[in-house]
C-alpha cells in the first residue's frame, strides 16, 4: 500500500506528538519536519529529514499533507494562508472570534493552487464543535454547556508568570461538578462564568518575594480571574517539576434538550473527554484530519474545510464497507 | 423560504415522533402520511393528509424526503428497496447483520432512481454508529466499549409476554454502574455479557398463573435471558400504566486509547444518551438526517448513505457561515 506523505511545520509539544500518532497509524508516514530553527540543532525522535521552513517550496511535490504545529496568536495567521498555497494542510487554529477571517484566508490561497486546507481541528475547536453542531441539530429546543478542564490553561499560566515575584506557575482550570450534575438533570440552569469552573494556582515565588501580594495580585486580575473562585497554592520547584510536568486536560459538552409537542420530554446528550496529556491528544485528531484532507483532495474537493465539512468516514482508514459492517 | 416537504411512511411510535420533530424544525413541513390501513380510520395529531401506502407513487413528484416508520424485521427490508425508487428516504434499520446486504439493495434502487437513501440513522444504529468511528479514528490504539440502559427493550419484552401465564410485561435493559466506571478508568477490563448489563423485568401475571414458574422460565430463557443477571418483578396493571407508560433508554459508548511511542498515556472520549423518549428522540435524528438527504440530492450526491457518509454541516439548518461563527 502506498502510504499518505506526511510533513509537520513545528518542533513543539504538537509537532511531537503529530510525530507520535504517525506512529499509531500504518497507513501513513512522516515525510519531513519543517523547522525555522537552524535544522542541523533539531534531532527528531524518529530520525525524520529537518529542513528549514523557508525550503517548503522545494519540497511540495513530496508531500501529500502538511500538519501546522504553530501557535495561533502569531504562527498561523501567516504560515495557514502561505502553506495553503503549497500543500494541503492541517491546523489546530483556535482564536474563536477570528476564525471566519483566518478561513477566508486559507479557502481563498488553497482554492487558487487546487489544495485542501482542513482548519480549527483538534477537541476544541474540533471535536466539540463536532460535538455542539450534532447535538443542536438533532435538539433544536434546548441549551448546550461547554465545560472544560481539569487541565491547564497555557494563556492563565502566562499570566501568573508575568506578575513580580513569581519565579514559575501552573494554572488548572476545574469545572464544578456540581454544575455539571445541574445540566445533567436537564433543568437547563442559567450558569455565571463563576458558576461554571473553579481555576486553582501554583506559584513557585522568588526567594523573599511577598507571598500575599502575589496572591492578591491572581486573585484581582481582570478578566482572567477576577470573575472565577480562585485558590493559590505556593510550591517549590521540586514540586512543580514532580507534581506538574503532565499535560491532562478534558471537558465535557452537554446538550440539554425538549422534544415533543409541548416541549416537555428531556433528552440529554454529552460529550465528554478525560485526557492523560492535551498535546499527544490534539495531534491525534490532526492526524486523523490529516486522512481526510489528502482523500478530499483526491476527490476534488478543494478549499478550506472544518471539521464540520468532513464526512465522519473519510478519518478512518477502513473502506466503507467495513465501516458499515463493524461499526454501524 | 421554501419549506423541505417531508412525509412519513408508518404511525406508530416513530411516526408519531417525526411529527413532533418536525414542528420544532421551521424548515420543513410535513405534507403526507402514507400508512397500511384505510387512511380514514387514521387520524394524525396535526391533521396531515393521510394515504394509502399502494398511493405513494401517485404523490413522487411532491415530496423532498419520505422518512421510513416502519421495523426493521419485515417491513424495511421491503419498503427500503421499493420506496428508494421513488423518494429520498430515510430510515432507522437496526439488523446490524443484515446492515450490508440492506445497503445494497437500497443503493442500488436509489442509484437507477437518482435518489439518496441514508440507512441506518438513529442512535444505535446513527449516533453511537458516529460515536464508534470518530473516537476509533482519532485513538487507534484502545478499546471501545458500548453500553445500552437504562431502557426497555421491546424484543425482550416480547419474549416475557409469549410465556404462558403472561398477561403484559417489560424489560428494561441495565448498564452496569461499576463496569462503566471500571471502563472510564482506563484500565481495558474483558467483560462477559454478564458483566455489562442486568435485566429487569415487570410482569402482569394472569389470574391463578404459576408465579414461580413464570420466573424460572424468564430466567433460564437461552439467549434473551440465561447470560444475564435478571430480576422478576410482578406487578398489577395498575402499576404496569402507571409506572412503565415512558419509554426512556440511553446509554454510553466509550473509547479507552493510548498515545505516545510507548501506547502508554491514556485518553478516554466518552459520548453518553439520557433519553426521556427513545422514539421522540430516534425521530429527532431522522428529521435531522431528512434535511441532510435533500441536501446530498440536491448536490448530485445520489445512492444508499449511512450517517458516516454526511458531513456534520449538513444536518444543521445554519448556513457554514454561521456554523463555523457560532459552533466551531
Amino acid at each position: 500500500m502506498e502510504k499518505i506523505k506526511i510533513a509537520i511545520a513545528g518542533y513543539g509539544n504538537l509537532g511531537k506528538g503529530v510525530e507520535m500518532a504517525i506512529s499509531q497509524n500504518k497507513d501513513m508516514e512522516l515525510v519531513a519536519l519543517f523547522t525555522r530553527r537552524d535544522p542541523k540543532t533539531v534531532k527528531t525522535a524518529t530520525g525524520i529529514p529537518v529542513y528549514h521552513t523557508d525550503d517548503a517550496a522545494a519540497h511540495k511535490d513530496d508531500i501529500d499533507v502538511l500538519i501546522l504545529c504553530g501557535g495561533s496568536a502569531t504562527d498561523l495567521p501567516k504560515q495557514g494562508p502561505e502553506f495553503a498555497a503549497l500543500f494541503n494542510t492541517i491546523d489546530s487554529f483556535d482564536t474563536h472570534a477570528k476564525i471566519p477571517e483566518y478561513y477566508a484566508a486559507v479557502d481563498a490561497a488553497a482554492k487558487a493552487a487546487g489544495h485542501t486546507s482542513i482548519i480549527s481541528v483538534g477537541w476544541d475547536p474540533g471535536l466539540f464543535s463536532l460535538s455542539r453542531a450534532y447535538a443542536e441539530a438533532v435538539l433544536p429546543e434546548g441549551e448546550t454547556y461547554t465545560f472544560w478542564g481539569k487541565g491547564v490553561s497555557q494563556g492563565h499560566s502566562d499570566a501568573i508568570r508575568r506578575i513580580k515575584g513569581v519565579k514559575n506557575a501552573i494554572q488548572y482550570t476545574v469545572p464544578v461538578e456540581s454544575a455539571i450534575n445541574e445540566v445533567r438533570s436537564g433543568s437547563n440552569p442559567e450558569l455565571s462564568t463563576r458558576d461554571k469552573h473553579l481555576r486553582e494556582c501554583y506559584v513557585v515565588a522568588e526567594e523573599g518575594a511577598d507571598k500575599a501580594q502575589i496572591e492578591n495580585e491572581i486573585k484581582t486580575m481582570p478578566n482572567y480571574f477576577a470573575d472565577y473562585n480562585t485558590t493559590v497554592h505556593f510550591i517549590t520547584e521540586e514540586e512543580m517539576a514532580r507534581d506538574h510536568a503532565a499535560m491532562p486536560h478534558g471537558g465535557f459538552v452537554i446538550r440539554s434538550g425538549k422534544t415533543g409537542f409541548d416541549s416537555q420530554t428531556p433528552q440529554i446528550i454529552e460529550y465528554a473527554l478525560k485526557l492523560g496529556s492535551n498535546p499527544q491528544f490534539t495531534s491525534s485528531v490532526l492526524v486523523s484530519y490529516a486522512r481526510a484532507a489528502y482523500r478530499l483532495n483526491k476527490s476534488g474537493s478543494i478549499g478550506a474545510k472544518s471539521v464540520l465539512d468532513v464526512p465522519p468516514a473519510m478519518l478512518s482508514p477502513k473502506s466503507g464497507e467495513e465501516l458499515r459492517k463493524e461499526l454501524l
